[in-house]
């Protein structure tokens, strides 16, 4: 029998999806499933998509090793976290020096790092794999970490599974070890605070406005002509106009307000921290989700403190939400690529920022509009923060307003917006050459003998302090 | 000779002014410094402190040792890291099984963690002590974490050294293990937040009414006679009413304002991510400490998007800035025991929160007038969110709207408050029963079929979504 080109061990949602796209796209794929009946059942259900000639179930690793030509590379789609040590563990004493192991789960990097180090010479890759289900199926995004000659070897086979761009694969080789896992982190950091800002401006249409769902979608629908063009800006209008068949209620309504989390953004903010790279906008979002699993303590809350206190400006302008939400999201991706910087910068990697915007136009969960200009911007000059490029700071300088007028109302009425009120924070602090920490300087050397430098250029000084 | 009741190793600063302390509380003490020209020095000037007859110098870990009455207690006042699991190896040895070592050092509260279990059945403390080096010379907030039998061996000495809160010595067991080292972390982390919120009222003084450094020191000690009386307040006073000798200069003109931080701060946000309580006040003081130090970073922005856009409201009355920081303040604190409750839970600690506002009332950084009423509050119910206790709820009812004026006021005027800000939107999430999270939920239900709960109790459902 003809040996498959590449092999594929984990047939769930994100395995089969993944195995029935590189079948999809002419390459003869061997599979294997822990569960025997698994692997016989999604080679069945294959013959419906006519993609059953290029799948080749097996039911032994040894099988599978047997089916894969040399030197044969083998995708892991098993749960992050122990398993893909223990598939590895039981995969490698099988194959040769120059079989390569690909990790396309959602691996933290560090365990990426980890893994290529422990390999030594033996061909490892960990590929961040982003866009769902349907992604995984029809074209995802793709962030290849390891050797770049590990990846030169399969980059025909991802390239082609991968999303396309006006031509362009969204599949592209990051860096050495866990590069590609570390890029994929942050993705989905910026998707978390995305998806915030989208939040609470529905909330700001809904308690503040008093629109309903099937307007706000109407809202939604028509940003998704403009600057905001975005798969999340899309969805958000069709969630918006969707109604429950059983109530007839808007979706919106029928749904529960409390925010599950997989912990993807948690890691980037944790990982920002490490880094000293600020994502004030992301870490608000990943706050947020965790109070919004809190129902009774906000309950209590609204019980005690009431309602807002004043009456909403109904005359708000959809275009002044509009700007904000466009300021907002600048800041977000400025903080998010400028993490990147510093990971490049840290971990010795030399990302290819623009590559990373490129990456992201499809496939992926972030998908937009916007991102084309980012990769153009990161293109003059990967090392500068996004919110001073040409065309993100003509942005900027046309929608903070908005974006002021937006942050004001709500403080004043009592609606959250921790992510937009955490943007315009940072873009202040970040356009104010004359700072305060002056005054925090002054007390850590006040009670810690800290010292201080001064603005004629020397520094060390301690005090005097009056401390009577 | 007499032995000494207990031993020090480690004459830097803050070991130095502890074994001073210790030495002025009547018990005999023995030092080491690795250094013996450190040791020397160190006990001929304790001879102007008349603490000399106190203090046994000693110039080997064998004569610190032989120096000390069994069964023996050693603290240790070396850097943290490495060089503390270095000087347990080189002393451990040397001890019998019933000797104590005890770190009263900076320890990440694992590393204490770790050391304790490595101990095994040898007793081990890690304490935390908090107050710069006046503190600990007169009188530190001491935290401490171990096994409860080691802590009443010392607790004796622990208590005469700790500062005195009308008649109550501020130290306290925290609870097995690293409890110690990771109430203090969290002490460090609320700090960074009060600190920051003070700059940024000072910053609102300053850049937005046109006050000099002398009227502003002027309110904050009119403040310190107030709801906000705190070591905090009372030396940003003084910070700003300090003249520079020099230039006759105020020293807030004179001190760079990019602060340093040792990482304490930092630590902490990452600690609150890894058990999900939300933070955000301490957040966005670590992001505005990174950001103050890209000095080059904010020129640029200056020149870029210049000025604040509008005009100033030169009539916000002080009492508006006062209530802002005191609403301000009580959800930072909120934060902060929240996350100390999540802790306990996680760690299994039982650390009893009443008694860690207790031991903050004096001593340590953040002491203030309204950690009395915390831990009041905290008796009652130490589950509860502070900001839904009592005392704490009525300053919030009635503070909360100077603090959306002065939030709102600095949104729109360009003032950067990202702390402050923060716990605005903390405070109105807390206090919207219904969020938007349900928005969340359907996008990420649209794009990753995760399901999700529906108002009538049932759960799972995913869609229908339309997608054409």
């Amino acid at each position: 029998m003809e040996k498959a080109e590449i092999g594929l061990i984990g047939l769930g949602t994100m395995g089969a999806a993944l195995a029935s796209n590189i079948a999809d796209n002419g390459f003869r794929v061997a599979v294997w499933n822990r569960t025997t009946e698994v692997t016989r059942k999604f080679h069945a259900d294959s013959d419906e998509e006519d993609l059953a000639e290029q799948i080749v179930p097996t039911e032994s690793l040894e099988d599978l090793v047997a089916a894969v030509a040399e030197p044969r590379a083998i995708i892991l789609m098993v749960p992050a976290g122990d398993p893909v040590d223990q598939q590895i563990a039981a995969l490698r004493p099988l194959l040769g020096p120059d079989d390569m192991i690909i990790d396309a789960g959602n691996a933290n990097f560090h365990d990426t790092n980890r893994r290529a180090r422990d390999a030594g010479d033996l061909p490892y890759l960990g590929i961040g794999v982003s866009g769902g289900e349907e992604g995984a199926r029809f074209g995802p995004s793709i962030m290849g970490g390891g050797k770049r000659e590990y990846w030169d070897r399969v980059a025909h086979i991802l390239r082609a599974i991968a999303a396309d761009h006006q031509g362009e694969a969204c599949a592209t080789w990051m860096g050495e070890e866990g590069a590609g896992h570390f890029v994929k982190a942050v993705h989905n950091g910026i998707e978390y605070a995305d998806m915030q800002m989208i939040a609470e401006v529905y909330g700001m249409m809904r308690d503040g406005l008093g629109m309903d769902a099937a307007a706000i979608g109407d809202i939604f629908g028509r940003w998704n002509d403009g600057v905001l063009q975005s798969y999340l800006i899309e969805i958000s209008g069709k969630v918006a106009k969707a109604v429950d068949p059983e109530s007839g209620q808007p979706m919106l309504e029928v749904i529960v307000d409390a925010a599950g989390q997989k912990g993807t953004g948690r890691w980037t903010a944790i990982e920002a921290q490490h880094l000293a790279a600020p994502i004030p906008a992301i870490e608000a979002a990943v706050v947020a989700r965790n109070l919004s699993s809190r129902r009774d303590e906000r309950a209590a809350g609204e019980a005690l403190f009431g309602p807002a206190p004043e009456r909403i400006a109904k005359d708000l302008p959809m275009e002044m939400l509009e700007g904000a939400l466009i300021a907002g999201k600048i800041l977000c991706y400025a903080q998010g690529f400028a993490m990147i910087s510093a990971a490049s910068k840290q971990f010795g990697w030399d990302l290819p920022l623009p590559e990373i915007a490129k990456v992201w136009r499809a496939g992926c969960i972030i998908r937009s509009t916007m991102l084309d200009d980012m990769a153009w911007a990161l293109g003059e000059d990967p090392n500068r923060n996004l919110m001073f490029a040409g065309y993100f700071a003509d942005h900027l300088k046309t929608h903070h307003r908005a974006l002021r007028r937006v942050v004001s109302l709500a403080a004043r009425n009592g609606i959250a917006m921790p992510a937009l009120a955490s943007g315009l924070a940072y873009f202040d602090t970040m356009r104010t050459a004359r700072g305060t920490a002056n005054m925090i300087q002054g007390q850590r050397d006040f009670f810690g003998a800290h010292g201080f430098e001064r603005f004629d250029g020397r520094s060390g000084q301690h005090g005097p302090w009056g401390r009577g």
